[in-house]
């Protein structure tokens, strides 16, 4: 599962963010860390806060300068949510992620890197230049300011999804009907089986006095609509039948 | 941009968390924070991790269980990432997204909840039971285990980004969505009346001895299951419980 995207946090500050964002980046299949001028960063809290990540945390590369961090990756994307006054392009995270899927696995791959600011005050200008592109995450204009750990899970869950997006689709192709559908391993029911059960519902329903079978209205209808809708499994058709023929023989005992 | 997408915590035993996923909330658009049975959440951790989305904590709203916390929803997903004896359809995240930015944003809209597990544990599958659908994030089968705050992180996440999709809503697309919400102009069931659908269905199934109540193996599961997938209207829920009610008069005559 490994891929050559970095991810690299600059001055952190606060150590227990630097163990959030590994055990982030392993959550979603990344770990490789590289650490600018970080905090005292193999501490407690940043190994509790990994919860399991600790080898992406101990095996991090620390470096003096973003530009040391960087020198081998092709592609770099820094984050940055504020607008500044020469304004980049800002690609939002989903092409951002698609972009650096595309570039470390295309034919001739290259290495892409994605950089994280100071929790404060983010990236600086000549940080960003030092970035090939900028890259934002679409969120509350009032309120934007995810946290780090945080920032790096939302980035590293697009970066996963887009890796994975041009292996055989998923199953979720077709989304919902097929996931609800196919979820259960069973044949759906076949019409005949759901006409004897409509004429089995119906016969209850007349015998308690529900339905008037010479006003019937459009309860039948109703009913077909509803039940059609969720395509019964045959299983599932057998229990509806079971739990009428119980009521059935209670009735006419 | 309030929007009616509640976040339900069941049973959050770590107050920073509950900052955490208020932040998360926040950063995303969203204020509605619900609690079932939590730990002692208002405190300086909590408030900490919260870091200006103070007032989602204090605001939040405590519930003993979680069908209290649903109620009033009309599409209640549960999160798990642990796959089940008896397997629900899952949809991913994206999807999931989708389906809950359709269902309130449609003409007749209805509310949805994403309903989040214990850290450690996750939902029971009797809490599953009580949600309209399950989702799961995708992430490394290796080391799936998001923190609670980041897990909320990502799916308010994907909500932000299905509801301010400029494109005209794509759930419309998705069959499932469409014929669940469009087919009928009215209002879904809410998860009240649908539980006391379960209850009366029940009781008449325990009535008729179709269902051994010291043995009731999966039968209402899958019962569950199969009617919370068409995603029952008040009208069908109104005739169904009508049914009920007329074999229930002619079984106590």
């Amino acid at each position: 599962m490994n891929n050559p995207i970095r991810f690299v946090l600059v001055e952190t500050t606060h150590s227990g963010n630097i163990g959030a964002a590994a055990r982030a980046m392993k959550t979603m299949g990344f770990s490789e860390l590289r650490l600018v001028s970080p905090c005292k960063y193999q501490t407690t809290e940043a190994l509790a806060r990994a919860s399991g990540a600790d080898e992406i945390v101990t095996s991090a590369r620390v470096f003096d300068t973003l530009a040391d961090a960087i020198s081998d990756c092709t592609l770099v994307y820094g984050t940055s949510a504020r607008p500044r006054a020469l304004e980049w392009s800002v690609a939002v995270l989903e092409e951002a992620a698609r972009d650096m899927a595309a570039t470390v696995s295309c034919d001739n791959p290259g290495s892409a890197a994605v950089v994280f600011g100071r929790e404060r005050s983010g990236l600086s200008n000549d940080e960003l230049a030092l970035c090939n592109r900028r890259l934002s995450i679409p969120s509350n204009p009032e309120f934007s300011s995810l946290n780090l750990g945080s920032a790096v899970q939302v980035v590293a869950y697009e970066l996963h999804r887009a890796l994975h997006a041009t292996t055989p689709p998923l199953a979720p192709a077709v989304p919902q009907a097929q996931s609800v559908q196919d979820s259960v391993d069973e044949p759906a029911a076949d019409s005949q089986s759901m006409e004897h059960f409509y004429q089995h519902l119906q016969r209850i329903m007349i015998q308690t006095e529900f339905l008037d079978p010479d006003n019937p209205r459009l309860l039948m209808r109703r009913l077909r609509r509803f039940f059609s809708r969720s395509q019964p499994r045959t299983t599932e058709v057998q229990i509806l039948r079971g739990i009428l023929a119980a009521v059935e023989k209670k009735l006419n005992r």
